[in-house]
Formats: C-alpha cells, structure tokens, sequence
C-alpha cells in the first residue's frame, strides 16, 4: 500500500523525537501499519533542530503544512492554544487528519476541533496529550470499552511527581526542591502550569471526557497546586501511614462528576504511592474489570514520540477505511452524542475524607472544642493526634476524619480558624483510599 | 447502523459474564461501537447458566452456532485445545470473527488459526486470553506500536501470585498455601497448568509474539513451576531485599530471544513486587517509551467479560471496513510476514544473575572452595552469606551472583553438587533487575 505522508509542526524535544523514532524503527512500523509511514515535510522555525532533516522538505511556515497537499497527517507539536487551534482548524478544513500531543489545546479547545473534524470526516488523534507515552487513552477508550468507568485517579505531572518524591524522600522543603528541579530542567523556569496543577487539570479533563462520555470541561475542574504542601505534612502523613501525591481524580456519582486536581493522601502500600519521580501513573476503576493501573513515563523526547507514533499508526489503519475514523475521538465522536446528563459537580457537594493539620495554643480543653466543631457538622474522627509541646510554644494538631461534604468540611475549617486557641490558617489535605485491590 | 449479532459458546464463568456485561453496558457499548451489539445465539450444555438466558436462542450444539448464518462473531468460550480448535476453524471456514479467551489454544494452535483466518479475511480476537482484563494486548500491539521492544517481564497467572503471596506475607509452606487456595476455588483441584508455569507460558508466548514479531512458539518456551520455592527461600530473599515472584519473561538479544517462565528474586522497591494475590501485572520496556507497566484482575468472570467485550467492540468498528481487520492478529497477519531470523534461545544461553542456596557441612575452606567454583567458571559473586550454625548440623549458604550464562550456571551447580561437603541439590532462583524506573 502507498506510504502515509506525515507533515510535522514543531521540531523541539517532542519533535525531534518524533522524526527521530519514525526514521530509526520504520521497518517494524510499516510492518505494523501495513504501508510505510514517512515524513513529507517539517515546519519549524528553528534553525538547529534536535534531529537529522537532511532529505526531507523543511519550511519556516507551520501553515504550508496545513495546506500541502502531499500531506495526509498534520502532527501538531508547537504547543500553545492560539497558533495551534488555528493550525490544527486549517488542516482539519484542508482535510488532513492530524495528531497532536497539546493537552492545553485539546482541554480547551478540543470540542470545536473535533466537531470540525467530524464534519470533515477526519481522524484527530491525541493519545501524546496525557501521560506521554502510556496508552491510556487507548487503553480507556477502546480496551475499557465494555465498562461503566467508576472512578479514575492519575499521577499526571512528571514535575509535580519530581518534587513530591524529593520533599519525601529527603525531608526538604518545596521552594528547595522546585529550584533544584528547574536547574535539572525537569520543571519550567516559570512553574505554575505544572505546579498550580492546570497541567494536570487539561489532562484530567481529557481523560474524564474518555471515560464518562461528558463534553470537555476544563472550566469546571478543581484545580490545587502543591505549592502550599510543607516538608511538615509529608512528615505527618508518612506517620500515619500515607504519602502526598499531586493527584488527578474524577469519580462518578449519583449527583454528578467529580473532576478535580489536588495533593491527596493516600495509603503507602498503594501502586500509585510507588510511582517516583516523573513518572505518571492512572489507576481506572471499572464495573466490570474492577481496578486496574497503567504505568510509565509521562513526558520526555522518545516517550512522547512513542504516543504520537502510534496514533500515526491508527491513522494509517484507519485511513482506507470508509469513515476514516472507526474510533470516536472521545468516547463520543459529535458533541451531540455526549452524555449531557451527568454535570460536573461543584467541589463543594465532593464527598472524601481529610487530613487537618492545625496549631493549637496549648491549654486545657482545646481537643475537646475542636472535636464538637467536627462533631456538630456531622464528621467523624478517625484518628486525632495532639503533638508535644514545648512550655510556650504553638502545638500541632493532627486530625484524620471519615468521609464527608466538602462543604461540611469548609464549615468546620472556617470554625476552626476563629477559635481563640487556634493560630493561623488551617491546613487541609484531602485524603483517598483508592483501593487497587478491590 | 445494524446491530452486530454475537454467537457465545460456552457459558461458565466468563460466558455467564460476557453475557451479564453485555446486557448490563449495552447503551454505553453501542454508543462506542455505534452499534448495538446484541447476542444471537447461545451454544451451552449447561441446565444452569451463570446468567439469564431468556429470550435468546439456546442449543446444546456450539457447531450451530458456528454455521448459523445470523450470527457474525463466534465467541469461544469453551476452553480446551481440541474441540475448541474445530469449533474455531469452522466459524472461520463459515466467514464468521472469532473471539475468544483461550490462551492454550492461541498459544498451541494459533499459527494455523490466524493462517486461516488471514485467508478467510476474518477477525480473531484474544485480548482475553492474556492477563484477563488487562488491556496488555491492545497495548503491545497497538498502544507501544512506534517501540522496538527490549523485554517484558509479567506476573501472568493469578493462582501461583496468590500462592506466593501467602508464603511470604505468613511464612507459610507452598502445599499449605495450595491446599487453602484449592479450598477457596483459586487453584483448581489438579493445580498443574497454573502451579508448573504452564498456563503463564501459553500466555507468554502470546506477549512474545506480539512484542517481537516472532510466530507462535509454545514448545519453547522454558517452563518451571513455583512447586519448589521453599519458605526458607521466600525469607532468604526477603532479607536481601528481594520478593519471589513467578515471572513470564522474554528478552531480545543479539542471539536471538529468551522465552522463560520461573521463579524470581526481583527488587521490593520494584511496581511488579507489590502485585499481590491473583492480581496480575506485565512489565513491558520499549526503546522509545521506556519501561512501562499494565495492572489488573487476570482473571474471573467479569474482568475477562471486560477483554472479550473490548475484542467485541473492535470487531463492531472493524466489521464495516474494506479488509476486515485493520490490526495484525499478532504483530503481523499472515504468518509468512512473522519474523523468522529472531529464533527462540536455548535455555542455556539465556543471561541473568543467580540466587543459589546450598547446604554445607560446617567445616573450615567450604565457602573458599564454593568460590572458588564459581571463579573458574568466571562467575562474580555479589553476595556470600553463611548462616550460623549449631553444632553437628548442616549450614546453608546463600550466594548472590552477578549476571552470567545459564551453561556456566548449570556447571557451577554439577560442580557444588559434587563436592563433599555439600549435602543435597543446590537451589537455583533466578534475579532479574527489571528496572522501571530507567
């Protein structure tokens, strides 16, 4: 069969090791395509890029790609939400297919993108936008096929993962940590997309959309960063028998979706508290195959490309067949097929357990009106910690309660923090059990 | 479109649960197909059926089904290798797409199988036949498409998993361990297939061929069981910090390919160390995505309903294409596009390091003498351990050894075995590294 001509845009670190993976293993993937899958042309304003383009077609305008019509596959690697919208709308009206790895341009843009691409009847491949190369996407899309998806929880931020694992395993302080991290070049110089977890918020949105057949709603989730998380914390949760991860969590329930980005406690002797570094990790609940967890590495040149290639590998199944896409792009293909019935629940009607972390002045009766203030809202305790004190000084209060309302829960703080023993903000983190071995 | 019509043969414990999700996830499941997937016939000779069979048609007769000309899919779910395989070739002679959870049928059988269903231009479908509900086919095949696979590593049988987790978790005996779980219905009453490594190198074999393009090779693969590891043993490894695990592996090489099933030590900190019970996980190390890993239920009814609804749902979306089939049954379709230059290893010229465990007689040179061996042999030892011993009695010896070839191992091992002051066979476990944090 004719080979799959690809047109790449953006010749950075994913790229790069997208034409660098395509070149070195083109053997075993025309095998596995059944036809040859070569790159027709580059778009890239760079002029040292981190791959060999000697003998292939090279331009400095992205949208000569888009409009070539030697090209059947745009891969769309520049990043960004405007240039690239407006790249991927191009190609989808020019009738390319396209793949891409921007989670930001898929979370936010993605319902418009693949109505248009819909319309046209072309295939937007997308499997590189959340955990790099673990097929997740796949693997919820097409190989959970038969379930009703219960619950998913996902380590989704290799950076977010980096300097939890660091602040744990040596006792170190956040700030401390995240320089470190981004004189590695393992975080960005300015951190808040990864840190604030609106990184992992786009790839919870994408995966919530797969799982529970919703339209994309990044506007809706939950998003909290690990910025606030102290070396204190890791240290009391690691006592009580838990670890800190930054975690992406969406749940179905009766009322609603949750759909929300947070640090959670979870227990120690979970998969997920294993996953180090930056590592990625989803654990995906199903009614019918019950837990399961995909693991791998959530970002880098080759592992990208690994995801990008094997989507270039769907299209070029996909591309002799009648509709050109056999697989809807979500879990739906027309947003009218999406499940409208199921909204996103505010966090306030989120139900989970918490950890509370609180500074008492240290006088008699103070775990006793801290205790009533829970109990008066209905929340038990399961485990209430009251730390030494030294004459004088501030002591900490640990507090682990059953599940509860979120909105419950923000009662309870906002009594918290008025009480005269009370010193300063109380800290809350949210607490799940994720159980793998349901 | 038309619904597509579903002929089950067999209807225990998966059949019973491919039928119950099929019923229960029928709207989510013909909204991802876009189409209903309805079952047709029922071939059973069961008077109680694990599921509610009303108002479907029942024969006593698989081959009815199997010539039945309102049925497209055949789902085999019979088990067995004789009868399984007619009934299998009969759908395919009739034009009808197999799927089926049978793992000693694709593994013994599945050359002349696929052979015939390539010829035909039908769809035989087995994510079922491996890791129950793990998505680890689609993942190999199509998920890791872009990698050249380096190696897999899986706990792939429940039964041997949950028995070895026992042992070490209670200290207890492997015929203790076995008896509680034939008890509970883990291990069937002959517990050979899953105990001697057999049913984990039916599904190897599977993986193998997927992963690295090499045709079916059941009958050489090496297959050792659990039924010796001792508790001795599971507590010696415990204090080198290692878990036992009965692991399915197989490694390209320059040589060629390694295809083994055995007891072995592995690192505690390693994702496959905390599998536990009859969960199953598979390892899998590609050269562009790096290591990743896939966890889940390996068996039971609804779990593998999960893969054998998935293999439905691909056949719903392929059905309507020009050749069939868009994916490779295994990672190639016709068996002559297998690749033949990769032959399966000898077990003697397999590479990895060594636990040993010897009983000696507690006289002065015995461990320079066992070193001595080992150092002819050009085998460095990581690790020499001598246990204390009381009077008159025999003294174990633990070695760790750095990697080395199995001839030189099985020399080391004659030669121990020879020498006077050992008492007994020397224990041989196999360590494999099988970094995931690469």
């Amino acid at each position: 069969m004719k080979p799959v001509r690809v047109g790449i845009c953006g010749l950075g670190t994913v790229g790069g090791g997208t034409f660098n993976v395509l070149t070195r293993n083109a053997d075993d993937i025309a095998r596995r395509a059944s036809r040859p899958i070569i790159v027709e042309q580059v778009g890239t304003r760079r002029d040292n890029p981190q791959c060999e383009t000697a003998g292939v077609k090279v331009t400095r305008d992205v949208f000569e790609v888009a409009r070539n019509p030697d090209v059947d596959v745009l891969v769309e690697l520049i990043g960004g939400y405007d240039v690239a919208r407006e790249l991927v709308m191009t190609a989808i009206e020019n009738g390319k297919h396209v793949v891409t790895a921007n989670k930001a341009l898929i979370a936010v843009h993605g319902n418009e993108i693949f109505q248009a691409a819909h319309e046209r009847g072309v295939i937007v491949a997308f499997e590189a936008a959340v955990a790099g190369g673990i097929p997740v996407i796949k693997s919820l899309r097409e190989g959970l096929g038969a379930n009703r998806i219960q619950w998913l929880a996902g380590i989704i931020n290799g950076t977010g993962n980096y300097i939890l694992t660091h602040m744990r395993d040596e006792g170190r302080a956040f700030d401390d940590v995240l320089a470190e991290a981004q004189a590695l070049g393992y975080a960005e110089s300015d951190p808040t997309f990864d840190v604030e977890g609106i990184d992992a918020a786009h790839k919870l949105t994408i995966l919530a959309s797969i799982a529970f057949g919703v339209p994309l709603q990044f506007d809706k989730a939950y998003t909290e960063g690990i910025s606030r998380v102290t070396a204190d914390d890791v240290e009391q949760a690691d006592q009580l028998g838990y670890i800190i991860k930054h975690l992406g969590i969406s749940k179905r329930t009766e009322k609603g979706l949750e759909l929300r980005v947070h640090p959670t406690l979870i227990p120690k002797e979970r998969l997920l508290a294993s996953v180090h570094g930056v590592k990625n990790a989803i654990a995906v609940m199903g009614d019918a195959v019950g837990p399961t967890l995909y693991y791998g590495a959530g970002a880098g040149a080759e592992p990208t490309a690994s995801a990008v290639v094997a989507d270039l590998l769907d299209v070029a199944r996909d591309i002799t067949t009648e509709h050109h896409y056999r697989v809807p792009y979500l879990a739906f293909s027309g947003i009218d097929e999406a499940d409208g019935s199921l909204p996103i629940l505010p966090m306030e009607d989120i139900v989970t357990a918490y950890y509370l972390r609180l500074l008492a002045v240290d006088r008699p009766g103070v775990l006793a009106r801290v205790a009533t203030i829970l109990s008066e809202q209905g929340i038990s305790i399961e485990a209430i910690i009251q730390k030494e004190a030294t004459e004088g000084e501030l002591v900490p209060i640990i507090l682990m309660t059953h599940r509860t309302r979120e909105q419950q829960m923000n009662e309870v703080i906002r009594q918290l923090e008025s009480l005269a023993d009370i010193a300063g903000p109380v800290t809350r983190i949210r607490v799940e059990a994720l159980d793998e071995n349901e």
